[in-house]
């Protein structure tokens, strides 16, 4: 058995639940190391060495140090090719290039309002931050006019790179997630005919779940 | 001679900009085919065939149509890999991840304040769009913090990646030429000893110089 790589931080986040949905397809065992937030670890000397932007995830594989969530992913989708779920990063170049697009749309134009909609309507509520209601009426705005896109694209293909699940789709579901099950603004994604049957293929498998229960389970205690 | 690849927009766009700067290392000719947004061209039915989200630039190479230059960035590099600049995208596995690491940190971190700041100092003046001094502030301070952690990066590194200007460098080009020599905010870079380094090094570039001439030059009369 190969040593566990490992991950730094909290399922919680959605940065660390795509890691980790990521390491589930691929089959790659791993040891997650908490970060404990609300203490200021990820700020901690120690910490800002192997992340130096003070953010979660960290990743460590072997001679390996790296952060960004979606570059840990292709990192593991390369390494280890061969085992897990193959064509999770495509496996001709027309296909990864088309991954590598729906990557990069996922990262630049649906990820700035559904993130800024998870901690408006998620996070800042537990944190006792004010919520800005007019942010998120922009920013609902703006995702709808995203999933508009989405709804096309998702009526033409079955996954948004192709006709298989890739890391395209996987680097959707964190913030996905929380939207869907965790706030009042779900039918952005369910009102979308095609957009909630691909979320309704995307989120019950079994890596995902895997995911979700984690987030679910309490977290362990601190030594 | 193979037949030219087709990147559709302005060379003044920053997303433009980076395809057209990794084409140059990569040695690889392209035909560039205007798209006039001021008379919304780029939001047309049949441009949005090719760029469903509206933006520039769209790709276009043989059988395949790409958007998001990040994602056209790293097909050119895997399409042509034997041509021009062959380190690139990396030679290996660990250079490779590290790659990815840095442009996923431009992407995410470096990429949202200084777009930002683009936008508002050097196009809303030429659009009569009133600039926002908050935000203008506020966006300072954060791509000041940002910078803060690239040069220390760049006192370990020459470049970010490593040893060899790589794709991670050339995907902050764009951004970085507008609010150095397009604004009064360069001193945010040209303050900071590494970085004043590095920039000197990576836009001295014959690829780069040469972007910067097709921005410098009259645009193409529409037929």
């Amino acid at each position: 058995m190969a040593t566990p790589v490992k991950v730094y931080g909290p399922p919680l986040s959605t940065a660390v639940s795509r890691v980790l949905a990521c390491l589930f397809e691929k089959n790659v065992q791993f040891q997650l190391i908490p970060v404990n937030m609300a203490k200021g670890e990820h700020k901690s000397p120690d910490y800002l060495k192997i992340q130096p932007f003070g953010q979660v995830p960290a990743f460590q594989d072997e001679s390996i140090n790296l952060f960004e969530s979606r570059a840990i992913c292709r990192y593991v989708c390369e390494k280890y090719a061969d085992q897990g779920n193959k064509g999770l990063y495509g496996t001709n170049p027309l296909v990864k290039a088309s991954i590598e697009q729906w990557i990069e749309a996922e990262g630049q134009t649906f990820s700035p309002p559904s993130s800024l909609l998870v901690f408006q309507l998620v996070f800042a509520p537990q944190m006792k931050i004010k919520q800005d209601e007019n942010l998120i009426k922009q920013n609902v705005e703006k995702l709808s006019k995203v999933l508009d896109i989405y709804e096309k694209r998702l009526g033409d293909s079955r996954y948004l790179a192709g006709d298989e699940f890739t890391l395209a789709d996987l680097s959707h579901l964190p913030n996905s997630q929380y939207l869907i099950n965790g706030t009042d603004k779900g039918e952005i994604f369910t009102s979308r005919k095609n957009v909630a049957r691909w979320w309704d293929e995307i989120s019950i498998r079994e890596s995902w779940k895997k995911v979700v229960e984690m987030q679910n389970s309490p977290p362990p205690k601190s030594p």
